[in-house]
């Protein structure tokens, strides 16, 4: 079959013709629809360091995805042959201390989709069961690709409570402006978005931003807020500067959940900054297995065009380097890509 | 009456002689019996760079304090010349969202007793009676006017669960010593403690610590605990070396809470070290008014004894400038200093 | 002045004249504008069994209002004359457990308006300055008399998350509809409301429910919600019955609230209604100190006229007797009784 | 092999010749070595309304076990032949919501040990991989059978903070001792135990309770906690009585974690003893799975000895009805079987 992959350890991506994956006894495979392109698929394209770190070319890339159930091991009983379906990427090996707990999203051993094993770039993937997920009929298949990072960002809004509070979302990549969406329906009492992009700036408009601004500026936020800052910031740039300024602007005892990755250090100063404030700061990492999953669902099912605005690019499979350059040059917020005619 | 006082901007504190304070209609005015020497005092005496910027001479200093209570004003209902008492030194403003909120603790327009108003190096010392705590007779004196460094303790130890949990303490003055005792008696299962200082690490021993290291050492603290990581890590040292290693000795979805006050910035990889661990930052400052006094009342009367061996100079009030000098030379944990000679 | 006034023990509330009250040095006194009838204000009025057990006649009846500060006691800093204000009706003692931990709100030496000491159902009261609500100006008067029973229904909608959950409110009075019209914006996925009187059913349609009920039928309600029940239950009807049937409506792991006070004991089959289930209750009495306030205050200022379509009597004073008549015979949901032509 | 079974509807159990359980590829083939008797095995002997309800004869029973694991099927990765391991008994089916989101142990489709499929009161059984515990060396067999019931007594008491609270347990079974105990050493301030059986009491003070008592004595209580009542309370007795009085025994806002099985309905005066007290309950179902078991774990290891004195039978697996008896006349606290001499 075809599939996206990765051949070799430099820049780029390409097409090549691949083996289709098949199951074990607890596996799907499955026909995939769509799938979405993600910033980590951009930073393997790109070869950067963390990619050159972490993949093990030839590799099929790519983890978010939406498709239909081909087949099934013989051990599996929750989904059979003709169900609609996506499925989460991190693979957790069921036996560590995270796994027996309730944490697989933060397994010390996971396996990422398209990043440590075969990704779904293709018209087949194979998945266990225990990570797959049926997808609502309510939910359209463009929208339905994107559990992953929509996922991404409803962990990281639903870490502290978020009914009647004051919000600052830091950075309007495709995430952002999901979280940006999910504040709104979900009960915010102010969002403000920050973003230097004027493409997603009036996207983060389009999602419900009470105030847009280009930078992190801590008088205008302090004085849009009730109490001199806001009660919870989202971190979702992982850019350094804006990080440090970010912290100025959280209320005593407010909420930090942190999801952007910053490229190294981070340096604040934490006396004034966190301990006198009394702040909590939350780490986020994927999704959690698979309370965020139920939570995506109702939140699409209750608003099945919430994130639609977010889909400004629609190609099919072969032209994904044009979705990339897309993103590259910031005209892209989310690249669906559709594998209906990809040789299977 | 006599008094140590901050007499002008330099090094150095001074015995002179002030106006007894003059307690309002909701003021208790304390005969002072006993008082500890905080190193935020031994900041003031040698006016670093915060002291300079905050402190305005001149100005009675000292915050801990316990003794009886003299007099009260008209308004005064929970107390009554006769009665031994502690006080928080933490005045709230009363009006701000963090004092309505029962936050006082980080109120915003925080008043500090011996730091922005007169404090308690005294043979009298004034406080709201609000701020005013009585002492359980079971407590000795020495112990009693500690309630506040043995408050932020237990405030930093209570941030999170302990019963059952490993625990890295991280920097060992009298406060890191104060949670080794907190966290033994308090049902922890494993203690670790660090602490460059041999005598104090002798202390850590006495107060309880299964293991004692000169520094943080990652290896060593992954083979000690179960899960390659301290469920908690307390951060006691202020030291921004050690902050950077302490973050690799917590495991995954682990807890760290923040009490030590670096000098200027910290810098860390915030992806590998907060953001895919999952970890939970809380900033620490001073003691929930009043949870923690009750907490360390309960502690203190359960384990008359407990911090018994950090208090490791008892001196009448006029050679506290020897309290502070072995505070300096690391050969003093606790400094308690006697107030009863002096010229009221 | 003139007030509404318990005179003996016995049915019936009257008109009478009482003396102005004074405010001591930390009190404020309030020029009254508005107040709401409440339904312990019915109770006062029928003389049940609880308000025999509790009132101590004569007492000037009455705890929901907005006025304009008249004036202030010596010591009084945040409010002065010309301000317009709400109040907190339970006054802490200040010096119990609960006062010194940030819940004042179950004070266990409570004193409330109206029912305790002298209320608000006159032209002047007096509150301590600590239990004094500045109103924002966007709320109307009409509103801004009702954040008691508007915290209540806050409080209770606030003691467990409700971002994107499926909640069940039992009972429909006013402060049930309340609750509705705060989930309904604050977030929630699905409202499923539970009321026997037709007229409140309709207003439960008004305030954003998404599913009205005459009794608590769990096939309904399972056959409606994601996981065969809910997963939050809000307890407002106080109704034994319909109590016992809640708990059948709730899925495991799932949270129910109580508000609703039952008029004798609830029998219920422990095992297999709240055990096996791994449910939470929560007793909820009040209003958060100030945090509910606060809450409050948001949702007004964001949805000014959220509450609007629940105050279906508008009456001058005088004529609070037609008000509790209409409450009587289910005609009315929330009384607004006006003060402005009230001897002084 | 011969088996402790239920064979026929009625009661009393007996041993009978069954064949050997067989491993499916997923599953775990265990040669017992000391199983515990539980109540609720007791209860199948007795035949009571529950055990006809829900016991389908034939039946081996039992569910606390300890053993080595004899054979595995293909896809078991984290044991093999000759590792001493327990179980948890409670089989989620992994696929309801419970399972899903770290809740296994409320699974709605839930098949019990012993219970609903083939027991442990045999030479040899057989559980999924996913149930199987590994058990430390330092654990020694009779206690390491045991981890279920003390799992139970850990749930309970790790349900809410314990570290410098004062707890009332109310029924000192075996679980409720067991509590006790974790309670001492898990840094419970006050410690106070009721229990009739006069056997038990003295157990009690063994394991450490401060005070002692034969029942639910309101005003003892209270007089021996700071705050008029215990901050947190433990239902272990099952007893509705003493269940109605323990309400009187917490302190407003209190807590109360319910394990405890009534026979039938409860019924206590909501308003007093639930609502205007602001108290929480917590229905407490089985073991967390596997925080529990974590947490078990590490408590036997740090007290290889804390729960030895609870162990007051040990018997041959053929005198089970010996142990039984001693159950019911209440000179039994724990009973354990040893399996060696079983006919395989």
């Amino acid at each position: 079959m075809q599939a996206i992959i990765k051949a070799r350890p430099e820049v780029g991506l390409e097409l090549a013709d691949v083996p289709r994956p098949v199951p074990g006894p607890r596996d799907v495979l499955v026909r995939v629809s769509k799938t979405g392109i993600c910033g980590t698929d951009r930073h393997i394209y790109e070869w950067d360091a963390w990619s050159a770190g972490r993949i093990k070319p030839p590799l099929v890339t790519g983890h978010e995805f939406v498709g239909i159930v081909e087949d099934t091991g013989v051990a599996v009983r929750s989904v059979r042959p003709g169900d609609r379906v996506s499925g989460e990427g991190h693979i957790g090996c069921g036996y560590c201390y995270a796994c027996r707990t309730g944490q697989t999203h933060i397994c010390e051993n996971v396996d990422i989709l398209g990043v440590d094993i075969t990704g779904c770039f293709a018209p087949y993937v194979v998945l266990p069961e225990s990570n797959i997920w049926k997808v609502d009929p309510a939910i359209p298949d463009d929208q339905a690709c994107l559990f992953d990072p929509f996922g991404n960002a409803m962990h990281t809004v639903m870490a502290q409570p978020i009914s009647g509070r004051q919000v600052l979302v830091v950075g309007c990549g495709t995430i952002g402006l999901m979280a940006v969406g999910i504040l709104r329906v979900g009960g915010a009492n102010l969002v403000i978005a920050v973003e230097p992009n004027p493409k997603k700036r009036e996207l983060a408009k389009v999602m419900g931003a009470d105030i847009v601004l280009e930078r992190v500026d801590a008088k205008t936020i302090k004085d849009a807020t009730d109490r001199g800052g806001a009660d919870v910031v989202l971190e979702m740039s992982g850019h350094p500067g804006a990080i440090v300024k970010a912290f100025d602007c959280v209320r005593n005892a407010g909420d930090i959940a942190l999801l952007g990755i910053p490229p190294g250090e981070v340096s604040i100063t934490w006396a004034e900054q966190i301990i006198f404030k009394g702040l909590t700061l939350r780490g986020i990492n994927g999704r959690r297995m698979f309370q965020t999953w139920y939570q995506c669902d109702r939140f699409f099912r209750q608003h099945p065009t919430l994130i639609e605005p977010l889909i400004t690019h629609r190609l099919p499979f072969d032209e994904f380097e044009k979705g990339i350059k897309a993103m590259q040059d910031g005209s892209a917020c989310k690249v669906v890509l559709d594998w209906t005619d990809a040789k299977t």
